[in-house]
């Protein structure tokens, strides 16, 4: 899954993954309101709109991407049956031959970890029959509970040749409290992230693709130095950038987070995409068009990071 | 709902919480058999023998425990019809009147993790509406993005009166490869866990029910010297314990988990009591009478807990 994702990156020209993040106050009211009508102001209405929101969007800009990125935390705010337009947009994308990275920041210990591996991106057995749940193709894992926690995805990973984003930097502001602490060492003091992503590293070695490895990790973009060092400490690594756009990364700042090969690196926009007619610079499209307006925002996206990639050298 | 934790604590006499972590190797013959002949080997036959077994085995202890904890990755396994067992499961739970501890161990960025608070312990506003997705009363969460990442949880819990339990040192073998790490500070260098703590205590000073906080840590068992240290650390948080029986924890561990009122702590078992009927010392239950066994297993349980308990004095 990581030679597709490689391959689609090749062939769109676009190092993007869109964030499928929906919350209500970014999808159009006619499409609310149509909902609403049907099912009512319930957690299915609200799931219905997310999910015709989505599919507008998708139908729109999966010939310019290669990847999409749904938050399940924004579907998982409507109970079961925002799980259920989860689970609808992760098929309907799958059909559209876009990758899709869940992101699920899951990790636990290691039977639980196997149980959540199982579940979205591997087999579980019922009787003697094996079943798929969620079925994704990469999500992301939580470090905190070290290698037991995550050696189980791997091991799902090396099976479905799927893959997992470790979160090493996170994009947020306090991301540094637990994660920029300096952790005493015999060889050298160096912080918690950059220990992660050494394991990333090691991890990542046990189930390589054909030039990158299927364990790769998320960085934020808001934090351009640390993907410099972290970029060198994880040569064979994917790194999923968010944070472009609305919290606050630009395209200058993510050169650094690709290796010379122009590869190693996804860059995710989440609201400046999907919520791109609530922008002044695309309020032309109006809240009607809202996919064409997301359309305009992937292809300046694009021209953004091109434009960067090639004014490094 | 922390109050109620502990009401339902002196009540029972029992700082027990079952861990309801179905897999389908506890799930006995007959119950499998029925669901399958209902449904297929199928997620959704999977589902429905996991919701039959959790049910028999609620019905025979809930009067004898204050609390559950569904893990909700042995649900998430079977995809949405996972899910859908689950919240029929933390339904039927509080109905119960059992506490229920959400085992999720969610954590993301701000935003990200309000969905999470608001989809597990919250309501969500869908239209002019409120509506509530999962609905228990705690919830775990992951503290390696920092506040950020908690803080929202901590919001809801205030208007909710519910609470979380944030993982500050798991039970697993390789918890110490991140968590154990020697911080350097200028105070005095000192493990991550001690740091996460120290977070832990300044989270729950905000949000405080009677004598205990609404926010919680997670340390396990099997590390009684860390778990000594973080009760000092934490005196006003109440500590979930997982990891005691089938992990290796045993009773004479847990004493330096609680404080000396005997409360502040509250002690995890799952398969030592859901899959009791597989242990040589249950056999005599045979398959049928599981959740006999279940239930003499919490009573051991309270036994070894409590004789724990009165002879560290």
């Amino acid at each position: 899954m990581i030679n597709k994702l490689i391959d689609k990156i090749k062939k769109t020209g676009a190092p993007i993954v869109v964030g499928l993040d929906p919350t209500m106050k970014f999808v159009p009211e006619h499409i609310q309101k149509k909902a609403f009508a049907e099912y009512g102001e319930t957690t299915k209405g609200a799931a219905e709109a997310v999910w015709q929101y989505n599919k507008t969007i998708v139908d729109h800009i999966y010939d310019l991407i290669p990847a999409v990125k749904p938050q399940i935390a924004m579907y998982e705010q409507f109970g079961i049956e925002g799980m259920i337009a989860f689970q609808k947009t992760v098929e309907y994308c799958k059909q559209k031959d876009l990758v899709v990275i869940a992101d699920v920041k899951r990790g636990d210990i290691g039977s639980t970890s196997e149980a959540y591996a199982v579940g979205h991106l591997g087999q579980v057995k019922v009787g003697n029959t094996m079943c798929r749940g969620f079925d994704e193709d990469f999500v992301t894992v939580n470090p905190y509970l070290g290698s037991d926690g995550v050696k189980p995805f791997i091991k799902v990973c090396q099976e479905e040749k799927k893959g997992i984003f470790v979160l090493v930097k996170t994009s947020n502001p306090s991301s540094g409290e637990m994660q920029d602490r300096i952790i005493r060492d015999d060889k050298a003091d160096r912080p918690l992230y950059e220990i992660v992503g050494e394991q990333v590293a090691a991890w990542g070695a046990e189930c390589m693709g054909d030039s990158y490895s299927y364990v790769g990790a998320v960085v934020g973009a808001t934090y351009p130095e640390q993907g410099k060092i972290l970029r060198e400490i994880m040569p064979k690594a994917f790194i999923l950038v968010p944070g472009y756009g609305a919290q606050g990364g630009k395209g200058a700042d993510l050169v650094h987070f690709f290796n010379e090969d122009g590869l190693g690196a996804i860059i995710n926009s989440s609201r400046g995409i999907i919520a791109a007619y609530q922008q002044e610079q695309y309020a032309k499209y109006g809240e009607e068009n809202f996919a064409d307006a997301s359309r305009a925002a992937v292809l300046a996206m694009k021209e953004d990071i091109a434009q960067a990639l090639s004014s490094r050298n």
